[in-house]
């Protein structure tokens, strides 16, 4: 028997219209002769109140008793997508986290999964039963509950998918797939049929927000063939797999990534050591750096940019803030009215003639690049906020329409 | 270290305010040098919102799932509270039913107790950790959740209170401790001190309301000392022990039940078998018969009547709808505008007088007594719903003013 592990994030379950609407997806799935896996998020707005109900008590609330209190989330989902499949008429069996064998590292808030007994599971499937398995939850080694932190649910969902060996890990969600820009946005923007891991993961980190990189992952690491589809719409969605079939193509999408700030440090001394001085403060204040552009010296001073997401920007000044005196620069300055576009796509690499192309698109479209980053598989610039949907725009137009 | 283990109810934990006012009854009780269980019930009317959740998908939802919902309403308080307790600088952790160890049977929705693993609980004391525990749940051999039914979180805090010898088991409610009868209606009405296991089980069952006879019965069972306080008024409660001081007072409490209907069968052939057959249909249709009484043979003919919760009335009728055929009876009337009056006291089982008392209390009230029924620690008489206020201030002041 074929298994297949779904996965429903919370606005797919935010009612009994659309509970019942994923018991009808998994129920098919079932008939059509496999064994199904539905891992479920907690619905709607549910964990947003329970967050608040416990700030309104207790702001600084352990973590601990936080995964205790956010758990109940998945407990109210599991168990109502259970009775809207019961009264299907099929066998169905829901499981919090540590049933289902879960066994997480002890940072509770932000768990990793350490492995998944699997013995409960099987048996329960054994017998038939479809089972609903609470997502984003675990055991630690001290038996208190632990969740897994953002995009926890689909992090579960592969894991069980590569625990149990599925046949696919379906990642059902509001829109149908992956597109090469956002369709709201963008016109001719196209939905992919397959993608690859590390397209999948370029693009996430970027912005796209379809599936969490800590489950594209450890996809990848397991060799779990994922689909991304829409539980409102039964066509098919995107694959995302190791291999996939060369397209026409050249590059698989367009993004834009609002949560960019960028710091600039003006005339700093140059001599050995200045970077490593900025970017160890940098790191010890857990600020993730992206973008890093150093200009050649001149006067002996030189000048240092780099981006990090907006939100960490009060973060990264407070800091640098002192550096003036460390490594004896002139200015630093702070823009967060900036965005990152990129381009990504597997082919690039082995075709200088993508970069180019995104260049003249913007130059047609009368838009100022501040910064460049380039990788084996994308090319991203920092340009004005204002302008990043016009750049999408033409880029997208003029590799893919 | 004295163990003191402390119960709220849903009322107790229904807000922030609520929850705050609860950790520091707790927190005090602490810091007086107890160690301290604390079991509490989901908020408000969480449970009652997550039937009707229930409900809308699957009103014949299978048990399992239900117990499987239900439970996250304990979850949500146990961690909101343990959040409060943190707030206030005290060293606390929460346990879900089976993280504390509660092994019960198999029946969802209406599990019993087996026994309680109390490792994990003793560790968290020892430590020196207040506890707060999941009142209503536990786990059974199968490893799903189950709940224990009505009254389950008052069962709980008993429970737990005999596994761990605690030196008691306070029960904190909206009220400050039992009456001799309902304040709200009779007022005169008296708090008792202390009160015996038996006069609290009879005062639970007439409808008093204040403790569940399941948490009743097991403090008897295990000689657990309760008490019956305030968790809005910081006054002494009513203590319920096996041996009570002597009290001037004979009786103990004046209590009205609405939830009855009497059910008179007229004229039955007067011969052996007919009671037989008679409540053995009743008890085949889960019916409980409360009071029975049966004429004295005339005419070859004599009368049945016997009382029924008003809940079972319907059932009760159905059952015994053909009983004419059966038994060859003339009538079977039904009067659901009844209540029952009780006295309850350890004292009256040597005072021939009580009964007379209350009856004279009756007369002088122009009060007609349908049925009468005695034990060795109450009377109760089935009287015309709309005259049940009246009989029962008539009867407390002519006992207890």
């Amino acid at each position: 028997m074929s298994l297949i592990v779904q996965k429903f994030g919370g606005t797919s379950v935010a009612n009994a219209d659309r509970v019942r609407n994923v018991a009808r997806i998994v129920t098919d799935t079932y008939r059509q002769g496999h064994d199904v896996i539905v891992v479920v998020s907690a619905q709607g707005d549910t964990t947003d109140d329970l967050i608040e109900k416990a700030n309104e008590i207790n702001p600084k609330a352990s973590k601990r008793e936080m995964d205790m209190l956010l758990a109940a989330g998945e407990e109210i989902s599991i168990s109502l997508l259970a009775m809207a499949i019961e009264s299907l008429g099929f066998p169905v069996v829901s499981m919090l986290g540590w049933q289902a064998g879960f066994q997480t590292t002890s940072v509770n808030g932000n768990a990793r999964i350490k492995r998944i007994d699997t013995d409960r599971l099987r048996e329960a499937l054994d017998k038939r039963n479809i089972v609903v398995v609470a997502g984003f939850q675990g055991i630690n080694r001290f038996g208190d509950i632990s969740t897994l932190g953002r995009g926890g649910s689909d992090t579960s969902a592969v894991a069980l998918a590569a625990a149990l060996q599925a046949e696919c890990c379906q990642i059902y969600t509001d829109v149908d797939g992956v597109y090469t820009a956002d369709p709201r946005k963008v016109k001719n923007a196209r939905k992919l049929e397959e993608i690859t891991y590390d397209e999948m993961l370029e693009l996430a980190t970027l912005g796209a927000q379809v599936l969490h990189n800590r489950s594209v992952e450890m996809a990848k690491k397991y060799n779990v063939d994922l689909e991304v589809r829409s539980s409102l719409d039964p066509v098919e969605g995107t694959k995302v797999k190791e291999v996939v079939n060369v397209e026409k193509m050249l590059i698989k999408g367009v993004t834009r990534d609002n949560n960019i700030a960028r710091i600039s440090i003006v005339g700093v001394k140059d001599q050995p050591g200045i970077a490593f001085k900025i970017f160890s403060r940098l790191a010890g204040a857990q600020v993730n750096v992206d973008i890093i552009l150093q200009s050649i010296g001149r006067d002996g001073t030189k000048d240092i940019a780099f981006t990090v997401p907006q939100s960490q920007g009060e973060a990264a000044m407070n800091a640098i803030k002192d550096m003036a005196e460390i490594v004896g620069c002139k200015h630093v300055h702070y823009h967060d009215n900036v965005s990152k576009v990129s381009v990504v796509g597997a082919g690039m690499e082995s075709n200088p003639g993508v970069a180019a192309r995104m260049f003249e698109a913007l130059y047609d479209a009368d838009i100022n690049i501040q910064m460049i980053s380039t990788s084996e598989i994308k090319i991203s610039v920092i340009i004005n906020r204002d302008m990043a949907d016009r750049a999408v725009a033409a880029i997208h137009d003029a590799f893919i329409s």
